[in-house]
C-alpha cells in the first residue's frame, strides 16, 4: 500500500478496533479466534455495472457491499466477527469515500463486526470484501445436507417476497415502468439486501441445508440438489411476493420469484417435524419464512402450479457473464 | 455464485481440502485454526496494467498473485493456513485460468497451504485475494516495534538485489535497454518474487519490527517509522543490487533501489546485540540479508552515502495513483 492510498484508507476506513488483537494499517490484521470454533470465511466482489448500477448512493453501495458478504455467512449459520475490504477505484474522490465508509460502518456497527483490513487499489470501480465468521464445529449449516421428506422453505421480509430487486432492476433498465412509491420500495429492496444473519443463528440445529440467493432460486437451489444428491418439488405460485410484485402479470411474477436474483434471503431445507421450531427461528430473527416445497428423491427440479401441475419455464439463474 | 461461474472456478480452482474442515462450494469456507494461536489476515488486490502487465504469462501471474499476498503474511511472521481468491475478468479463457491455476497452485503447494473460496465476476481483469496464518499471540512482527539504536536490515536473494523490478518495468516501458538475458533476470524478479515466508518465521522473537517492500524502500519505511514513533538513516550506496542493477549509473542504482517498488522482499529492525541471529535466521532461510542502516530517535528518514554525507534526492514510494 502506497503513502497515497495509506492516507486515502486512514482517512475513511480505519477506526480502532475492540475485538481484533490488530487491525487496518499494518501487514495482516490479527485476529483472536474463540478457542473451539470454527473460523467460517467468504468473499464476494461486487463490479460496477454487474452487482450495482452506477446510479447507488455511495451509502447503499456501502451497505450491499458488507450485506452480500453477511448474507453468506448467515446461510453457514456463523456469527460475523469481521471483514476485510478491498477497493478499487478509478479516482479518489472523497464525498463517495465518505458515504460509501458510512453505508459500510452502519451496517457493520449493527451487526458488532469491525472492518480489520484494506488495501485500495486504482482502476475500474469494484470492492471486493472478504467476511470471518464462528460456528461451533458440526453446527455449520451447509448446502451438502438435503434430505428427501423434508421441506424447502424460503426468508423474506413480513409482507415482502423474492423477485423485487428484479423488478427494480428492469425499471432501471428502461423494460418495465412502476409508480414512483412502488419503484422507491422494489429499489430499496435492490439496493439494500438484509442480510439474515440472525435467522441463520436461529437455524442452526433446526435445518438440514441452507444458502443464500444471490443468482437466483432457480439457478441457487441447483447447487443444494447437486451437493446434497437430490431433487426437490417447488410450487412457483406458492413463492412470497410483495404487494408490487404480485401487481404484475402471473408470467412476470413467476419467473422474477424463481429467477430474479439479487435476493439474498436464505433458502433452506428441514424436517417437517421442525416445522415449528423453524416458525419460532423466523419470530426470533424479525423476518418471515414460507414453506415452498420439499425434497425428493428423485434427482432435478420440478416447478409446479397452486394445484400441482408441472410447470414448464425458460429460466435459468443470473450469470454475470451470460446477461452482461 | 451462478451456474456457469461455478463451472469455470470448480474445473480449475476446486480441489478437495486436507487441512480445512470445508473448502470451495458451499457458502463459506470452514478452517478450524489452532487453538491459542492468533489469525493473521491481509488483503491485496491485483489489476492489470497496475500490478502486472498484459505480457505476463498466466502461469506467472498467479504465482505473483499468490507471492504479494504471502509476502505479507511472511512480514507480520506468520505460518500461513490457507487462502481465497476472487477473479475478475472480462470473458472465460480457458488456456488463462489452466495457466493461472498452475502458477498458483504451485506455490501453493510449495508453502503446504489450500484455496478454500472463491469468487468469479465478469468485468476488467484483476485477481484479489485474501490469505490467513497463523501466529502466536504476541510474537508477530508489526510495524510498530523498531527502537532507536535498533539495525536495519533488508531480505534478497542471494547475489542478488533490491530495484530489479522496476528495472524491468522501465524497460516494457520503452525507456531503458537491456541484453536479452540480463532483462530475463530482472524480468524475473518483477514476475515471480519470492515471499519471504521462511525469514519471517525465523525472525519472530529476533526482529522488532518488519513490513514487507512494496512500493519502493522509502515510501514503505515511511509506515514504520510513523508506528514506531521513530526515525532512521539508511546508506544508499549499502543496499543489495543484483549485477544487472550494479552495472546501471549511481542515479538510477539508488533511484531503483531506493524506490523501485514491487521488491517483495523484507524490511526489519533488530538490536545490534542480535546480529548472530539474524544472520543464522537468512541462512536457516535461504535468501541473503544485508544490514542497510539503523533506528534514531530523531524523526525522519535520512539518506546519505557510503562515506556518511546526506543525500538529497527527490524520490518518494509507488503510488498507484500518482503512477497511474
Amino acid at each position: 500500500m502506497s503513502l497515497g492510498e495509506f492516507d486515502l484508507i486512514a482517512r475513511w476506513f480505519t477506526r480502532p478496533v475492540r475485538r481484533a488483537a490488530l487491525g487496518v494499517g499494518d501487514d495482516c490484521a490479527l485476529l483472536q479466534p474463540t478457542p473451539g470454533q470454527q473460523l467460517a470465511v467468504s468473499t464476494d466482489t461486487l463490479v460496477e455495472g454487474r452487482h450495482f448500477l452506477s446510479t447507488i448512493e455511495p451509502e447503499r453501495l456501502g451497505h450491499k457491499a458488507l450485506a452480500v458478504n453477511l448474507s453468506d455467512l448467515a446461510a453457514c449459520g456463523a456469527a460475523p466477527l469481521a471483514f476485510t475490504f478491498a477497493l478499487t477505484l478509478p479516482r479518489v474522490d472523497e464525498a463517495f469515500l465518505e458515504g460509501l465508509a458510512r453505508g459500510m460502518f452502519a451496517l457493520a456497527d449493527a451487526h458488532d463486526i469491525e472492518l480489520v483490513g484494506g488495501d485500495t487499489t486504482g482502476g475500474p470501480l469494484a470492492i471486493g470484501l472478504t467476511v470471518f465468521g464462528e460456528v461451533p464445529p458440526g453446527q455449520a449449516l451447509l448446502r451438502s445436507g438435503a434430505r428427501p421428506g423434508d421441506r424447502l422453505w424460503v426468508s423474506h421480509p413480513v409482507g415482502g417476497g423474492l423477485g423485487d430487486a428484479r423488478l427494480a432492476l428492469e425499471v432501471f433498465r428502461g423494460r418495465l415502468a412502476l409508480p414512483g412509491e412502488a419503484f422507491e420500495r422494489v429499489r430499496a429492496r435492490m439496493e439494500c439486501p438484509t442480510p439474515r444473519i440472525a435467522l441463520g443463528l436461529a437455524l442452526r440445529g433446526v435445518a438440514t441445508s441452507a444458502i443464500d440467493l444471490s443468482d437466483g432460486l432457480v439457478g441457487d437451489i441447483g447447487h443444494v440438489l447437486a451437493r446434497s444428491r437430490v431433487g426437490a418439488t417447488v410450487d412457483a405460485d406458492a413463492l412470497p411476493a410483495s404487494e408490487v410484485l404480485a401487481a404484475q402479470p402471473a408470467d412476470r411474477r413467476r419467473e422474477f420469484g424463481l429467477a430474479g436474483g439479487d435476493d439474498y434471503e436464505l433458502l433452506f431445507s428441514a424436517p417437517p417435524a421442525r416445522e415449528r421450531e423453524v416458525q419460532a427461528a423466523a419470530a426470533q430473527a424479525g423476518c418471515a419464512v414460507t414453506r415452498i416445497g420439499s425434497i425428493d428423491a428423485e434427482p432435478g427440479l420440478r416447478l409446479v402450479d397452486a394445484q400441482g401441475r408441472a410447470l414448464r419455464l425458460h429460466l435459468s439463474g443470473y450469470d454475470h457473464f451470460r446477461d452482461a
